[in-house]
């Protein structure tokens, strides 16, 4: 066991702030991991302030994170010392349920462990995430960063990133789609350059005029201001798949209609119950779908980082001091990012 | 053109009463049929109390027909006069868009004409259904009839059958899946069937405790009630797909909880916005899918028919004289029926 730097939460109305906490020793199969940079999620934002009711204090955000090994338990074969690796949203799963069996622990049946908040399996400690000096992860659950990405770019991928690659991937995105991607944040700004990787032809939705430039900078052929009626009718029944990222409760009805028969709108950016009556006709008469997705299995992932290193993908970042890391919180509650902050945890260590 | 007898319905509050409608004069490629049996439909009663708010009186209901070609034309090179024939819900589609060339007519993207209701795509006439001597109908759009399938119950298989047969095909239910059908009326009695038929170990999730027995003689492996919380969540994370056959507004979430990780709530029976907020988190942490489905296409109305000649499966009827239509509509608003009415033509012929 050993005590490092961390920032965290000790309450809902604390903030972030320096404290102690402790990693565990090396396991057989462990990688301990020395953390560069650390991605700022909005769930991070959700588990300080216990927005969702089930954080457990003192709590330490981060499941973006790059660093690099320091060292490695005696089973360990796929990482050195030295290599280049990442940490998602999830440290462990069962590895035995069906849903491991098919690659996608984040579904684990026996429930997943997820990187901050989550309880070990072994030894039922609490688990802290990236805003730390290092962390201590299970082999199987370690990214291996491909050289050629940016390694501050490649932290949000890790959440960001495997969360619009997976459902676009899952569904089967390919050239000739044609793929809407719903508001355009730190997800959105993703799944439109992953859907235009995979060769669709990609459509943003966004309340805001202004982005339009913008988005076609990130790769968008067209743009829809989804709040005039007359862009959206001219949409409808046009669409295969739309990513939908939006964070809080809207109305999904405006854009079901755009989807074509067989359609599905893919749910990425919403816990919240969803509160407009949903027009269920929109689904039966066209065989539409409302799905959701939520991050992705660990090969998968692997899989997303070697695409963006293929395909020359990165998330657009700002850089942050971890003392800012407060400020950054309330520019995020009002949008004010483009579109990640990552922590160059550098800051920390100089604390 | 020709003048013939029917039932139909004037207004809201008419009830259906004897009246004359006139049939188109055969053109090249239709099919002449004198109808022999007709099922009712729940969709039967919606449009004549005007329900939905799109009727255009008057209206003659039915789409669930069978019957004998008396009269083909010159083109017509599937039916001669004397088969048994089929017509369901829908009598034309442009058959060039892509729905159409994927077989999947219901959906036609230039929209299908039904039954009845519709408007006839080359002279504009509105369609009539089949609480009627006899209909003409485009060739494409006439089923055959398999020998060994019973007449009177063949009926119902051609809106009730279908719209359950056509989803668990879709999805590829096979042996071992688990298939939740919820409720048990004209589509759900279907469901069970079909689902028991393509190997899948099939629940009823029904309101009632007093459905059990009736349940498993139609084929359901288990039963359970719906309103019981500690049955519901026995069997929470479970299902591989559940098939919603409940024909008003519910609350799903209950229903979602029990699907396994990509599971699908596949909805039928219910064109009425979804009240209920929808739990979004129930699809988002399991990458579960609400989707619709309406009827099916021809080819796979076909399909169905010899897969139900095939596996010896009929629906259940009570059948009826048309004067007694308006009374069967009361107990179809109360459920009283097991599990479809039929009318008996000659009904119609001997008034």
């Amino acid at each position: 066991m050993s005590i490092v730097k961390a920032f965290g939460a000790v309450s809902p109305t604390s903030g972030v702030a320096a404290m102690k906490i402790e990693r565990r020793k090396l396991r057989e199969n462990d990688v301990a991991i020395e953390i560069d940079y650390c991605g700022v999620c909005h769930s991070d934002l959700h588990y300080v302030e216990n927005d969702w009711g089930i954080t457990r204090y003192p709590i330490v955000p981060g499941h973006e994170i790059i660093g690099h090994v320091t060292a490695v338990g005696n089973s360990v074969t796929r990482y050195k010392p030295g290599d280049i690796v990442g940490v998602g949203c999830l440290v462990d799963s069962c590895k035995e349920c069906s849903a491991c069996d098919h690659g996608l622990e984040q579904y684990c049946e026996n429930g997943m462990v997820g990187t901050y908040g989550g309880v070990d399996r072994i030894d039922h400690t609490p688990t802290y995430g990236g805003y730390s000096e290092n962390i201590v992860v299970r082999e199987e659950f370690v990214l291996s960063i491909p050289e050629t990405l940016d390694r501050a770019s490649a932290a949000p991928l890790l959440c960001a990133g495997i969360t619009t690659y997976s459902p676009l991937r899952h569904v089967g995105v390919k050239a000739g789609d044609k793929v809407g991607v719903i508001g355009m944040g730190g997800l959105g700004h993703m799944g439109v350059k992953f859907a235009k990787a995979l060769g669709a032809e990609v459509t943003l939705f966004t309340r805001s005029k202004t982005k339009e430039a913008e988005a076609k900078k990130q790769g968008a052929d067209h743009v829809v201001v989804s709040t005039d009626a007359a862009q959206m009718s001219a949409v409808a029944n046009t669409f295969d798949y739309l990513l939908d990222t939006i964070p809080v409760t809207h109305d999904f009805n405006p854009y079901l209609k755009c989807l074509k028969y067989d359609g599905k709108h893919m749910v990425v950016g919403q816990l919240s119950p969803l509160e407009p009556a949903l027009g269920l006709g929109a689904l039966v008469t066209k065989r539409r779908s409302l799905m959701g997705s939520m991050i992705g299995g660990i090969a998968e992932t692997q899989e997303m980082l070697e695409f963006c290193a293929e395909h020359n993908i990165r998330c657009d970042v700002e850089m942050l001091d971890i003392e800012n890391i407060n400020q950054a919180y309330e520019r995020m509650k009002k949008g004010d990012v483009r579109y990640r902050f990552v922590i160059d945890m550098k800051s920390l260590k100089q604390d």
